[in-house]
């Protein structure tokens, strides 16, 4: 790959959107060259549109770039979106009307059939349904939607899918503690989440269930055929800047030995051969320290997109439990789109018909 | 009652100890008189000795008071104990059979067979188990010991038993945020739990499962048959100071309606005609709001002895799921070994054989 | 008094508004019968228009009453006014020029000449600017705005003003450390705060050091002279529900020795034959241990009347050096409009002229 | 420089231990071949014997080495000492006599004439003070101790230093909000600081008050004279994990404008030419946001070695105020020892007498 490939950013100064230019501000493939925000920032230059919340500086040159309006007129062919779910609903059909590539971290479109919703370790021949998508009745301006799955559910499913394969999965109960930069910013107020734990967060435990059937799903002709498999999530938020912790408990079909289980856990590796700059060389890090996995130690293991599980035992009710974290902005949000562009690239997809690079 | 009964602490300067004392300084029935602590308190005054963590002053009787060494010597026929477990196993039996009525709030006897684990509301019958007891072939020096759950035992309990006895009850599933207080000073280290969560407690899921079973089981001639339910526990410390919220699923015999359900735990007043004084008048208090219960927001209902539930709704893999919260020091800790005395002391049981009030 | 003022609150949805109501519910001299709210809170029931955020339950009474619109129409003649600055300046002249008795906690009229800034146990006597007040031709509709101190001012200058009275005030360094209640609701990002310190509260310093110095002023014909005491503030806000916590330096003119500084505080109760149900017995409560106050532990002394002041020891550069510690929603907000109410209704000058009880 | 120098770290498995380990993991002139920590981990492999609580994995070769009893028989001739006060008061004087290089974060010998006590870009002329050590009579085994100064006086005296260079510097106010790492492991309670602030901690004011003047003072024949500035230090702790935020005014005896002063912060470099691994470009940066320097955004600036400033603006009471943030572990402690041996070892007087790389 000789040149960069350009990239723009919609939703570029929310959370997520900051974390998409802190990972790709070294990226060997991508460079950022557009941003895109609301209104009100719109002709700002990025460094003062927007509150910068990470603990690494901007960019140099990304302060300086002026935040364009969100139209697809003038932005590159690939884009990142980071976009509130009702924002995005309207603005992304936009984007790939025009001929883009939306690498989408929104909800709006996840659950859509011709849309893919897809963890590049898990599930990448999903991406196949990009071709029954038909945004635009020119096909060489015929852009895509790729979706990757809510926060809370990108670590479960990691854990969860070496599980599937080589022992069946038939139940899981999931009861999250989850970080308050899953909220973005101005996001949960302070006197909700300082010494409380608060047992609801909008919409996430439908989103985590029916995403997690869908992402362990088979592909069909034209559409995913969910997993049959039973979810029930309980989801919290607790005072945690980063990183998802979750307690897991899981019914598998054969009965494997706690062995097995860590080594489908160990042996997981499915990008290996595909060398992604941000697939982490462990997807699914085992610690065997009796009390971890730990957000605050544990959430920046491959650089953000490894999956850290602990505290395999028994369970009186299914066969196994285990403790799982994962980092909800890098692994869970812009990592996990940007992850899913890598894996389009490395497959030629990612560009849209008609563009070049 | 006339006079009011005279009563120890054993364990005076911890946590729990602390908790005691401020339940205790206006109560009708009982007035503290002594207290014990480690032996390197020993002969200073309280106020001295302790190092008060609650937001309400020490009062000024009780600063004055000096440690008294732990032995029964001296002590009142009543005592109240919340000492570490090793220690319990030791003094507990110590001052029983020295006559004392010992009132724990340990985890060192809960599952001996004569010893009663108790909380008045759920299982008040299984006190008869103290007339199994014999610490002290001496028949005027026969004391006793009872017992309270584990702070994440009780407030899950009080939610199940309702359930148990309309619904029956076949499977829970929990998983905790617990309060740092559960662990005592200096208990949990700051560099452990700010901005973190730690998915361990020592042994604390172990408890929680058994006592479970023991509080709703049923009492035999000389022992108490578990109720035959399972229980799987996870089990996590968040940056709460007190309150310990547990996410819950519960498999039911017959299939309630939701009212069902609510109209249960409205209903369960079973200390209504008791008039103890730390009861509260409502034990189970159902919070309509999406987002509650909230540890900083409701731990203090009733006081401290109420059990707030919430969120209830369908479970995708059991029955019904909801969201529990208690006062783990209160309600979990000295407010439960309170509410057992008064329960004995309301059945003219608090005073072993051959002591005066 | 026979029967109880009828008072009103005017922002009654927001953090220090259901301070009042918590305040006020069994207060002996007034009782709540109208509150006002937010346009879109308008006619709903105070019980579904509020998101309460306090730890006691909304009263029942309460929270049945209709949320009113603010105006001054249907509104008793005395109110409590719990408002944003920029709203408070166009709302509460017209209160008082309807006739009412606006109690404020706003800072929108705290400097202007002849509207008092009182804290009743330091500058009762500035209550006489009422007279200089003018909001009505029509002396039967002459109301009056009396307001309150900000809430990083009342805790410092409480400590500050039986120094300045015996030995002379000249100089005041103060760096806060700021609870986000004071920022109210949603007020701070739980993103800026956890494992964090902003040292940076808009206009806050200004404020501080501004109405410190008007507070120890002296009262001449119709404003107040400030004190000639050079004030520098540093703010910052921490990770504190409640309670805001002060390292203070003081210059004085006459080198008293600690002994007299610790007198001075100690012998400082300027309100105790006034009576009044708000009032604190001991304002300044002074505490001997080495790491008090402590927000946590000492926040609700006085019923969080009472400011806790700790460390006494000598400053290298001024004089004396100390800690100052005071819940800033209630003896620094609500408590502190309420007592200024209380001490107005002592003097019979609470109700304006015209009004009746 | 060819080869690494082998260097050992006493008390390895402390917070400041694991940071040395960390910092060291990869550094161009120095090689971890030595650990050494209290009795009951000796013998272990680093890996068991320490609770690692960074949030990168403990080097591979690190967790392998057997942690050595702290004795100086095996150790390299170069020693990083993290140890408390008193054990260190003990054992670097053997280490010295022993022949070895102390680098020392302790307390112990910072205020003792022929120890240095240095920040390299504030007083590196102060290292000349090793010759006039003299723990061994035999020349051969002639080893020193080298120190620096507390957490919270690095990143308060960085500040200063250009100021007093250029300006003078007469007076010095500081309040500190100090992170709990500061305090070590297991330190802090999670109890005490919670939703709180403690405004103590043993002996740090007069650390802070005494080592700002000795780091400021002039070197004279065989000792420091102290800089002649009044310095008057609160310290608080608060619920932060890493990075010390101060509230600073100080008292100049020239005046200079707003811009001499960011100039003689800005042009503050006098590293430059050293070309040290460890030394950030910028030591202190200045945010020019209204709301900076955050512990949280800003204490791994210069990989946790540059020290922020923000907030600059005049004071009412001294001649101007601003806030400082530094990283506690790092430039606070590892970093800043690391950065001393460094320096000797630039101008070769790293290695005692006698000793070869």
């Amino acid at each position: 790959m000789q040149t960069k490939h350009n990239v723009g950013i919609l939703g570029a100064t929310g959370m997520v959107g900051q974390r998409f230019i802190q990972l790709l501000e070294t990226h060997p493939w991508f460079q950022v060259t557009w941003l895109a925000a609301s209104d009100r920032s719109s002709g700002k230059p990025y460094g003062e549109a927007v509150r910068w919340k990470l603990d690494t500086p901007i960019p140099a040159a990304i302060a300086a770039l002026p935040v364009s309006a969100a139209t697809p007129e003038n932005a590159p062919r690939i884009v990142f979106a980071a976009l509130d779910t009702d924002i995005a609903r309207d603005m992304e059909p936009k984007f790939a009307s025009a001929g883009c590539a939306v690498i989408s971290n929104s909800s709006a479109f996840r659950m859509q059939d011709n849309v893919p919703l897809v963890i590049p370790e898990v599930n990448a021949d999903h991406l196949a349904l990009i071709s029954q998508q038909n945004w635009n009745t020119s096909v060489k301006k015929r852009g895509y939607i790729v979706t990757n799955p809510n926060c809370s559910a990108i670590g479960l499913v990691l854990a969860l899918k070496p599980l599937a394969v080589r022992f069946g999965l038939r139940s899981v109960f999931v009861s999250t503690m989850q970080a308050v930069s899953g909220a973005g910013y101005p996001g949960v107020p302070s006197l909700d989440i300082l010494g409380n734990v608060v047992p609801f967060i909008r919409n996430e435990e439908e989103k985590l269930e029916a995403e997690t059937r869908r992402l362990l799903g088979k592909l069909e002709k034209d559409r995913v055929a969910p997993l049959d498999v039973r979810v029930s999530a309980h989801c919290n938020r607790v005072a945690v800047e980063d990183g998802h912790t979750e307690s897991v408990s899981v019914e598998l079909d054969s009965k494997p030995t706690r062995e097995e289980i860590l080594s489908a856990w160990r042996e997981f590796q499915p990008l290996r051969e595909a060398n992604l700059p941000t697939a982490p060389l462990q997807p699914i890090e085992y610690d065997a320290a009796e009390d971890r996995p730990q957000p605050r130690l544990d959430r920046m293991r491959g650089r953000g997109m490894a999956v850290t599980v602990g505290r395999l035992r028994p369970c009186t009710l299914l066969d196994w439990k285990f403790t799982v974290l994962s980092h909800n902005t890098i692994r869970g949000a812009a990592g996990a789109a940007l992850l899913n562009a890598e894996l389009l690239a490395s497959q030629e997809k990612l560009l849209p018909p008609g563009a070049s690079s």
